[in-house]
């Protein structure tokens, strides 16, 4: 069990079985769980529901902590919102959590579109939603963003991808082979057959490292931000 | 020896041995060999030479192709052109090719300032000029005209840094992390103590696919331009 992504971390949040899962490269959920975690009041008109995708890394925690409150862009006080955290996300049912036959390296691929039609049950089976009033999402929030829209568009009233592209670039493909380059690489990695995340931290410190470097700008360093996210420098928060 | 950088695929370029040169952070090299290429002629008055310092992974002969004839930048049948390829990268005295007591892991540290020093003495000492009329160079190649210019303001007539720093920001140090990462954490690596570079390849290539991305931009393989320099797609010349 990982201990980072827990209630204490990121909740409160709920888990609700969606039940079976088919997905589209030919794994199965059998019991496909989201943590999903709701703010505000859903009206008697059920016209006033927001669905909030999770990123990559991201959980149901910092959209919370980014988007909503009464002075955030999404209020509660207006609207239901709905944060579901993404499958294989630490939190939704993912390697680390899964039972021991789809578990670590066992677990099947999942695509945005699964993602996207998991949390379409949700909406409305779980909630009995018709129509959401908008759905935001950044980076592979927007993806999945993106795939609502598409995919129900008489569901989607508002959609609001934010930093995310409909469809990756040679550039995008090529930056997430570095980004999964510097786990796999990682001898302790074991193509997934560790028993503990300590085990291969080095590999994730070198993928965090990546994120510093393509996530943010070299702007982003001059005018001091890093400073305002509690670091003095970077070159003391490395390994060196 | 490495075939990659040898007179076949790099020269034609001289080995113009400067001597002894102790460097900044206190390492000595014995016999300071620069591997020179030089285009069109210095005139009477001495005082049409232009300075070429190379960027990293770059040799005199890009430079070449880039920069250099008739129809480029830099016109050979006027200016003296002397491009000199920076210690340690491949064909002056590197890691590569230096004697046993230095090869490899054991080479001493080389900045900036030593590549100067070096090429201050390869100008006024071989060549016997006092003066350049420009001195040009791209990423590390600026960084050394900045130092050229700051270090000799009286011998610098025109400086042209393209696409270089005068001062390091936190950003190119965290990217610069990652570019070393890829290569020492290869097991092969073994702190610089392998026999044969291809030993190694695994590394460099990861290496490769970093540059790839902060090398170049999203709208560079959105536009297509790798496929003028020849790649299909980047997919396919990664290793899956």
């Amino acid at each position: 069990m990982n201990t980072y992504y827990t209630q204490e971390n990121h909740g409160p949040y709920k888990l609700i079985n969606i039940g079976r899962l088919e997905l589209e490269e030919g794994g199965v959920l059998e019991e496909c769980t989201l943590a999903v975690a709701t703010h505000g009041q859903l009206n008697a008109a059920r016209d006033n529901a927001i669905l909030v995708p999770t990123w990559y890394s991201g959980t149901s925690k910092i959209m919370e902590q980014i988007y909503i409150g009464p002075e955030h862009a999404l209020n509660p006080d207006r609207y239901f919102i709905i944060v579901v955290n993404q499958i294989g996300s630490g939190l939704s049912l993912s390697p680390s959590n899964a039972p021991a036959e789809i578990a670590g390296p066992k677990f099947p691929r999942v695509r945005i579109g699964d993602d996207v039609q998991a949390q379409h049950r949700l909406i409305t089976q779980h909630f009995g939603i018709e129509r959401l009033a908008l759905v935001l999402g950044g980076s592979m929030g927007a993806q999945q963003t993106y795939e609502w829209a598409v995919r129900y568009p008489d569901m989607v009233e508002r959609a609001a991808p934010i930093a995310g592209t409909a469809r990756n670039t040679e550039h995008d493909f090529m930056f997430a082979e570095t980004l999964i380059d510097a786990i796999v690489t990682d001898p302790a990695f074991r193509d997934g057959n560790y028993t503990d995340s300590a085990e291969v931290a080095a590999g994730l410190r070198r993928h965090a490292k990546l994120w510093t470097v393509m996530g943010w700008s070299t702007d982003f360093f001059r005018v001091g931000r890093h400073k305002v996210l509690g670091f003095d420098n970077m070159i003391s928060a490395s390994e060196r």
